[in-house]
């Protein structure tokens, strides 16, 4: 990805929301001190604490949590905020008249419909909300977007469009604020599927992109990642069978995998899961055909001729997952494989907010 | 539940996967030392720590677990182990025999093809089994049945059936042991939905619950829990609005709801959760009608002619979960609330393996 978008000549800021893990944001970061987006304050406190000097937190801001914001800024971290309405500009042009200091906004403008963010061509909003910050005591630092809905596309072409589209959109707004006297130095666009897909990032100054970092099966559904390239499995035992059914039982269940059923909406549903061998190797057509709390169920694909494979109780596979961000949270700590498949180092994670 | 059990002149292990919290055990459980049922070795050695002394290890067993199993044992606690295969049957009764100390065991029987377990009607392989841990040095405690499907009824009339069909299966499963000669001292079953609709429980010494302790949307669809008495809410904030098309955005995505959508086949599917106002009484029709990891898309539920409420921007709702074991997962502590609504005591509660 870094290699991908510096041929673009726009700066890369990975999502750190997929791995929260300092140990994976070191590798995922072009430096140690950013720069990084994240999704909640905590992780923000926890990047910061390790060295990340430059990030946006990217979920809408609530008056409520700027006293938050402006105690991780004045550790000397380049936290920068989004909004998207009159109302949100207002409450932080207080904040920042009355804490002092810069707070830098970026204002979230709708690539497609997918959630927050004004429409690109409701200029007067945009406009409006500039005036409001800059006016009142905030600094306006820019435009930023997310191509959401290119999760729900899989052909190259369509999802070289939603990128297109996405820059178009934020080329549109920056224009709307600059034509307006205000400043936008910064044009942050980005998904995974958008910023492997992306063409042309004529007018944009960053990229954003947080699942690419581990992968998973919906990425691979959407065409934006190998299934090769997946970097977290579950490791999960088996612990039973109801042989006359095709099912084996493992200790893995939702608690493990995390119930997100991504694939479930893609040509391809994966049910909770591929089912690999211990190298990582997928199992022919092996799937989590269902969970319970602490149970896989595991069964080859409906409609598929693959012989179920022969795993005693006490047999170990690896689980390729639905969606990383999602089963990852389920866990506090990554253990580390070496190439021989040995478990090396442990990387602590974190959740929670 | 307690109450309603003790009726029947039964014990009452409460499942404590549900929250995972030894404040709640202890309003759960009948006395601080159990009996009580456990998903995970991690949470047996936490309650084990916090003085429950009687649980079961509710997941069948596999033999890279006996060690810590036996570990636990040694504190004197006393936990039961699952199995349904003679194979795990010889690796107990061989860890029993090399560990010394008693290790008792419940076989677990399939009650109606939900997932794990021995059919009641194969009493050769029941027996072989039993056979296999007696005389290997283990001990055969009884039989253990969790009637999973009845999660998928909603009427009382087919609920009473299906507790009384995990009891006929218990009783004779229990009878095929007792005829054979092998002790079958307990005879364990339940789920929150047939605890709730059992009218009979002859035959039966203990019957187990979980979700029941808190609630949520699910068991509300099923008839077993009422929507006021759900004891779980997540607090979000609203951070936005996409007024053209009802939309309010809020900050309790999947992250904090989890990605469980179990009303979603259910008559009435409430999104990724029912909005209430910040007393807990529940907005008309309002539901997180989409997530993503950091957003809930609030709005009126589809076909509704209810009225969105007014939400600004920072205002707080509570948001009842589909799934209590799932949602409460996503979060380390509960907040406890006083009567008047004011947030009192923390409560911790543990996640992992």
């Amino acid at each position: 990805m870094k290699t991908h978008l510096g041929g673009f000549g726009v700066a890369f800021r990975p999502h750190l929301k997929t791995a929260k893990s300092l140990d994976v944001a070191h590798i995922a970061m072009t430096s140690p001190e950013g720069p990084a987006m994240v999704s909640t304050l905590r992780e923000a406190e926890y990047f910061a604490e390790g060295g990340v000097r430059d990030m946006i937190y990217g979920v809408g801001i609530a008056p409520g949590k700027l006293a938050r914001v402006s105690a991780i800024r004045v550790r000397g971290v380049d936290l920068a905020i989004i909004l998207d309405s009159i109302e949100q500009a207002g409450a932080v042009a207080a904040h920042a008249r009355s804490a002092g200091g810069s707070l830098p906004v970026l204002i979230e403008v709708d690539a497609d419909g997918h959630r927050s963010g004004i429409s690109p061509d409701d200029g007067a909003t945009l406009i409006g909300i500039g005036r409001c910050l800059t006016e009142g005591g905030a600094v306006l630092r820019g435009v930023l977007l997310h191509a959401g809905d290119s999760y729900s596309l899989s052909d190259p072409a369509s999802l070289a469009a939603a990128a297109e589209n996405e820059r178009l959109a934020a080329v549109k707004a920056a224009g709307a604020l600059r034509s307006a006297g205000l400043p936008c130095p910064v044009v942050s666009i980005g998904s995974t599927p958008t910023a492997r897909f992306a063409r042309d990032l004529t007018g944009v100054t960053e990229v954003r992109a947080g699942v690419f970092m581990i992968g998973d099966l919906f990425q691979v559904g959407v065409g934006s990642v190998a299934i090769e390239d997946i970097a977290l499995t579950v490791l999960a035992t088996v612990i039973g069978h109801q042989r006359a059914k095709g099912w084996i039982i493992t200790d893995a269940g939702w608690m493990a995998l995390s119930r997100d059923r991504g694939t479930a909406r893609q040509a391809v549903d994966q049910g909770y899961g591929v089912v690999c061998d211990l190298s990582g190797q997928p199992f022919p057509d092996l799937i989590v055909a269902d969970a319970n709390q602490e149970h896989g169920i595991v069964a080859v694909r409906r409609g598929s001729s693959a012989a179920l494979p022969d795993l005693p109780v006490g047999s170990r596979v690896r689980i390729l997952p639905n969606h990383a961000c999602a089963t990852g949270a389920q866990h506090d700590r990554y253990h580390v494989l070496g190439g021989t498949g040995a478990v090396g180092a442990v990387w602590p994670r974190i959740n929670g907010w």
